[in-house]
This record gives structure tokens, C-alpha cells and sequence, in this order.
């Protein structure tokens, strides 16, 4: 879907973060939420559950999932390409967990040492650790998870066809006629789909997906802020630059410098 | 060389460890000894060094090494088949460390949890975290090791020659003269290799071979004591009761029964 995102971007990011509200996608990336305080409200494949200081929540690859805005919790948050923990690759590729929430108590010590281990440096320079204690990672979570095989795909929802088609082609021209059509439904249904089911209109959710993507671009890439403006699929940098402190009270260039 | 080793035992084997006293001899597997306690003393590829609390020995495999008798030091001695960490299989198989100690009192933390995990259970039952723990000890000891290529290979002398035709034939009939004509030399020269530079006499040398791998077929199998006996290369039961005694200060059956 994107060639920078292929060649330039890391397999690897770990934040901590505070506040967590995105609206429902998807993304072949494997993301783990480690919650150090408070708790989190997450919707993972239909399912809501809020998570606790001592849990941690595991999406799988390609599962839509969604966070619910909630200001209480602080967590880390690993975002992983399967590619870089290939000791796993098969249980990412054909199971998914019988419960997302782990129960990781009785792990806290070492998730605390691999917690400040990735959030000690900016980018994953040493290669060698950095795979080893992701080996550890999941498989100290895999390892109290239970797990069944992925059912045998059913032809999606069209709710779930149009979340996904967009979480893959957001950084292109959409529209609502564009998406309605490789769907294969009426403008109206995806219009409703966004404001009764998704719960956000079209414009805002295609905003949201393209200004996520656009911080990656601005702290893991030289790339100047217009191309970066158009690399994420917005016609202009003043477009761009609107969305961006919409969301994050802050411009671009300024998220780029802290 | 040895169809039990192959497929009955066990590809890790981790002990605490006080006193140490082994002849030089040569294996494929990696050693690595973890200094808790005191110090050691180690010939490693005939380099003597004496290794201290906060220091860790890694020998690479097929080196000649030779643990001295001291009484003062503990340990935490792991012998792993690389073939069970192969994301360090290119880097044992065509490297070797400048220096075989490593400084390890930055990673003493992260090292003392790896010992206590592998020194929980007698044998490794939960696979997928005992290789993430053991792909994570090496690359935590890998990242502070300077190394170099192995230098290509010279004819090695006789010395050499004897020590690894004893280690890797010593389950079979052996005696000085099946050594010399597979070595190439007179049964004069082996004798004075081992009476002069190994410094015990060939007899002992092949029972401590012999008894030694005898502990791991008592720890690891339910072979019957005369069939291990047998499968180590002594011809009797009663002569390896009495090499073992004479090693350890218990019968073989005693000491599985610890």
C-alpha cells in the first residue's frame, strides 16, 4: 500500500502514552498495550473491555479495534511488524486469542525491564538486543495466552469491508463514492455506516488515519513537511497543518521539534 | 559420535556449580560460566585467566579449555547445542572473541534473573520462553563481545590432535594405542602428551571423560546404571562404580538419587 512505509519507517515503536482515542481500523501490525496506571478502554473485534494497571491487552494482526477516549490510564504501547519476531510468525498468522487480556501480574518485573529497555532510546539501534527482548516480550505474553486457530474467513460485514479498505488506502484520494464503490454499496450506506456505526464522519475518520500515520513520518523521517503533507494523502500543507493541530493542539513543525 | 547424546539429551544444560576441576577437552557445544561467587580458574585455548565475581567466561565451541581446581568460586555453568539459539548460529560457527571474559556487572540484573530462571526446573519444559531467555542471555553477552573471524585453519599440532580425537571417541574401546595410530604418532608420544602438557595420566583422563557424560545419561535418562555404564565406554559396571566413586564421593546410583 506504501512504499515509504516498506522502506523507511521502523518495524519497531514504543511509546508511552497517556491519552488513547482512535477511531476503529486495522493495520497487519501486531499492537500490545501494557497498562502501568489507571485503566483503558479498548473495543477489539466487537468486543469492549476496559484494562487495568496489571493487565495487557494483545490485538492481533489485522483485527479492527478501537479506543475509547478515557483520561485515567497511562500505558506503553508497542507497535510490531511480525517481521522482526519470526520465532512467532505462525501464531500471528493463524491463531488469535480465545481473550485479548492478559492477566500479566505475576510477569510485571520483566515487562518493566523491557518497558524501560525500548523506551530508553528514540530508535531501535541495537538491532540484536532489541530482538531479543521482543523474542522475550511475546513470549512471556504468549505464553499465559490461550489460543484457537483463526476461523475460516466468512465474507466480511460491509461495515468491516469499509473500515478495512480504508485502514489500507487512506493515504490516497477517497472519497465516499471512491470507497462505495470498491465496496460495492450505495454512497448512502457508507455515509450511514460513518455516522452510525464508526460514529465519526467520513471526513474526520480519513483526518484521524492520515495524521496518526503523518507523526511517524515527522519523528522517524527527515522528510520536509509538505511531502510529508502529501505522502499521507492531503492535497495541501495548509489542509495538513489544520487537521494536525485539530487533533493535537500543536502544528506539525512543532511536533517535529520537541 | 553418539546416538544417545543425539537424540535423548537434553540441548541445554544449566548448573550451579562450586568447585570445578576438568582436564582440557573440547565440545561443540557453547559453555558459558556465570561468576556468582569468588573466582575460577580457566585455560581456555591456552590462555589461563581467573575469573572473578562480575565476570563471565564464554567458550566458543571446539576450544580447548581446562577448568583448574580451586575451591574458592560459584558458579552458574551453561552448556547449550547452538542449533537451540540459531540467531547466533553464523556467529559460533565463523567467529571468535578477542577475549573469551566479559565484564558482566551492567547486565548483572538482567543476568541473575536469567540464572534464577533456568535454575527453577530441572529441565526445560516451557520451550518457547527458555529460547527467548537464552536468545536474550547471548545477545546480552554477544553485544559486549569484540570478536574477530576464526583464523583459518592450520594444521593442528598433536597435542591438539590427541585431546580431540580422545573427546570426541571417548564412549569407544580406547587406549593409548588405538590413539597413536589414529593421531599419527607413537604410543611414546601420546603417553608423554598426557603425563607431560595434559598433566594426568591417560587412564584417569578417559575415566573423567567418561564419568562426567555419565552424570548427564544419570540425570537426564532412565537408562539402567549398567547400561550407562556400558554406553560410556567402560567395560564393566564395577569399574565405572569405581571411577565414579573415586570422582564424586557417591555411587552412581546415589547420585541419581539425590
Amino acid at each position: 500500500m506504501n512504499i515509504l512505509f516498506e522502506h523507511r519507517l521502523n518495524e519497531l515503536q514504543v511509546h508511552k502514552t497517556k491519552e488513547l482515542s482512535f477511531p476503529p481500523h486495522l493495520h497487519s501490525e501486531i499492537e500490545v498495550l501494557v497498562v502501568t496506571k489507571g485503566s483503558i478502554t479498548i473495543i477489539n473485534e466487537g468486543e469492549m473491555r476496559q484494562i487495568h494497571k496489571g493487565q495487557t491487552a494483545i490485538i492481533f494482526p489485522n483485527s479492527i479495534h478501537e479506543y475509547v477516549k478515557q483520561s485515567s490510564g497511562e500505558m506503553v504501547m508497542y507497535i510490531v511488524n511480525t517481521q522482526i519476531v519470526p520465532e512467532f510468525h505462525a501464531i500471528f498468522s493463524n491463531k488469535l486469542p480465545v481473550d485479548f487480556v492478559i492477566d500479566t501480574q505475576k510477569i510485571e518485573t520483566q515487562l518493566t525491564e523491557i518497558n524501560q529497555y525500548f523506551l530508553g532510546f528514540r530508535q531501535t539501534k541495537a538491532e540484536m538486543l532489541s530482538r531479543a527482548y521482543l523474542h522475550l516480550f511475546f513470549a512471556l505474553l504468549l505464553n499465559n495466552l490461550p489460543l484457537h486457530s483463526r476461523p475460516k474467513t466468512q465474507a466480511p460485514s460491509t461495515v468491516v469491508q469499509v473500515i478495512r479498505y480504508v485502514s489500507e488506502h487512506f493515504t490516497e484520494p477517497l472519497d465516499l463514492q471512491s470507497v462505495a464503490s470498491e465496496v460495492g454499496c450505495s454512497v448512502y450506506t457508507v455515509s450511514r455506516i460513518f455516522s452510525h456505526k464508526i460514529k465519526i464522519g467520513f471526513r474526520n475518520y480519513l483526518n484521524q488515519m492520515r495524521v496518526d500515520y503523518s507523526r511517524r513520518l515527522l519523528r522517524e523521517t527527515d522528510l520536509k513537511i509538505v511531502d510529508i503533507a502529501l505522502e499521507c494523502g492531503f492535497e495541501t500543507l495548509r489542509s495538513f497543518n489544520r487537521a494536525f493541530t485539530r487533533t493535537y493542539n500543536q502544528t506539525p513543525s512543532e511536533y517535529r521539534q520537541r
